[in-house]
């Protein structure tokens, strides 16, 4: 049970339950050395800038990193209660009773103050991250983005059904064109290659007997394979370059709506 | 330059480089106790839900909240690499040289795991939070928010000037509404009384000998006081109620779009 402890180490710097002049000279430091800086405390936060706004005095984690970028957590929820992107200048002062964390950014003029009036633990962190962030979406992950966002396709494309059954399989995306045609999709995660065109020449022609109108059939892949271009133009079929990276950000955006609500309608 | 050690408060529980044993331990135990969880450590991260996505080694910070809400942080940039909301069961596991936290949701189904090979400090708090955040908007911020989403006075009304000198003084916002009539605005920060509505009678009056259109004189605020409404309806004049914290939120609005841009664009 020590209080009032400091610890180093290479990575890092931690104080548990400092002074708030201990605090502040850490605080101080981590600006100086680009760390990055967690303060967990007793604060209340004062933001002026567009709008402005008042957190009353809580328990919360304020994160500044190396870049200046600016986050205030409370104990829930994932969104931060304020939040500042790279840019800022900070300065520590201490007050007697507090130490104020002040964050200034030039454009446009905004202004956060973290008062703490106690401080549980400041963390200094020298962390290195190069690794990459890799999105990946599969061939079903493609279809479900189409139904999703149809513009994905093309402009005024509005699906009907999704792996609608039509011998000799089930065609991937069934829908109408903003013009009333009716359009067969065929979806590869990959380049495509004949095998796909060949695939959907066969929906086609499944359908052409059945269907009183006018009838298209897409190609969606990253991209189409060199040699099967003629092909796809003999066979009357079109290309349709649809990304899988940018398939898979339309299904997680349907799925952060919440934190995007969030961040238009409370804001700071 | 004290290694490994284990620090413990009433609020939080700190250790600084512990094997990953002991590390794991803290956790399960922050796991349990429903505390705020930070770790800092060197890890991967594998994301399956809507999309996939598998962030490379580095060094980063995760953060857990008592109520389940999963953040991990890269050193730069205020946006999140990877995160969950609240509602998550997780496990941690030592695998030897490394430790998994293991993050699933189920509706969506989603699972996050961030797989430890160094950790460099594991903070478990107690924090307690229970303070208001309150959004102020000036009357200046009003006029802004008006000219920034003009929906907020009324469909279709596309302002045309702001802060524009009419003797005897100046019209807050100048516009004309969805049937070409020329609206003056007038805007008040906090209930509308009988000052405010003959002010704007008197801007009315202004404009109508030199303008060669209808003229509506539209009084925005939050609310009217009681005895002014007939006065309102004497001249002509239309009271139109305008939230303050609304527009507060707009102005935040605009500031925050590139969040919201990455939020879309590159999610998980």
């Amino acid at each position: 049970m020590a209080e009032n402890l400091m610890q180093e180490a290479n990575k890092l710097t931690v104080l548990v339950n400092p002074k708030l002049t201990e605090a502040a000279a850490l605080i101080e430091k981590a600006f100086v050395q680009r760390r990055t800086l967690i303060v967990a405390g007793k604060c209340h936060v004062n933001y002026a800038g567009r709008a402005n706004s008042t957190l009353e005095l809580g328990e919360r984690l304020l994160i500044i990193k190396e870049d200046g970028s600016l986050l205030v957590h409370r104990p829930v929820g994932y969104e931060p209660v304020n939040w500042q992107p790279a840019g800022s200048v900070f300065h520590v002062q201490s007050k007697g009773d507090s130490i104020e964390v002040h964050a200034v950014r030039q454009k446009p003029r905004e202004s956060v103050r973290v008062t703490f009036d106690e401080v549980f633990m400041v963390s200094a962190l020298s962390l290195r991250d190069s690794g990459e962030f890799l999105l990946h979406a599969s061939e079903d992950d493609m279809h479900r983005a189409i139904l999703l966002k149809p513009s994905l396709l093309e402009e005024g494309f509005k699906p009907i059904s999704y792996e609608k059954k039509v011998e000799p399989g089930f065609v991937d995306v069934y829908g109408v064109d903003k013009n009333g045609k009716l359009v067969v999709v065929e979806v590869k995660r990959n380049t495509a290659g004949k095998e796909a065109v060949l695939q959907l020449a066969k929906y086609i022609d499944a359908i052409k007997s059945k269907a009183n109108r006018e009838l298209r059939g897409v190609l969606a892949a990253p991209s189409l394979g060199k040699d099967v271009q003629r092909l796809l133009v003999t066979l009357g079929l079109e290309f349709k370059a649809l990304d899988p990276k940018k398939c898979a950000e339309v299904l997680k955006k349907a799925e952060t709506t919440k934190l995007e609500a969030f961040f238009n309608e409370k804001s700071q």
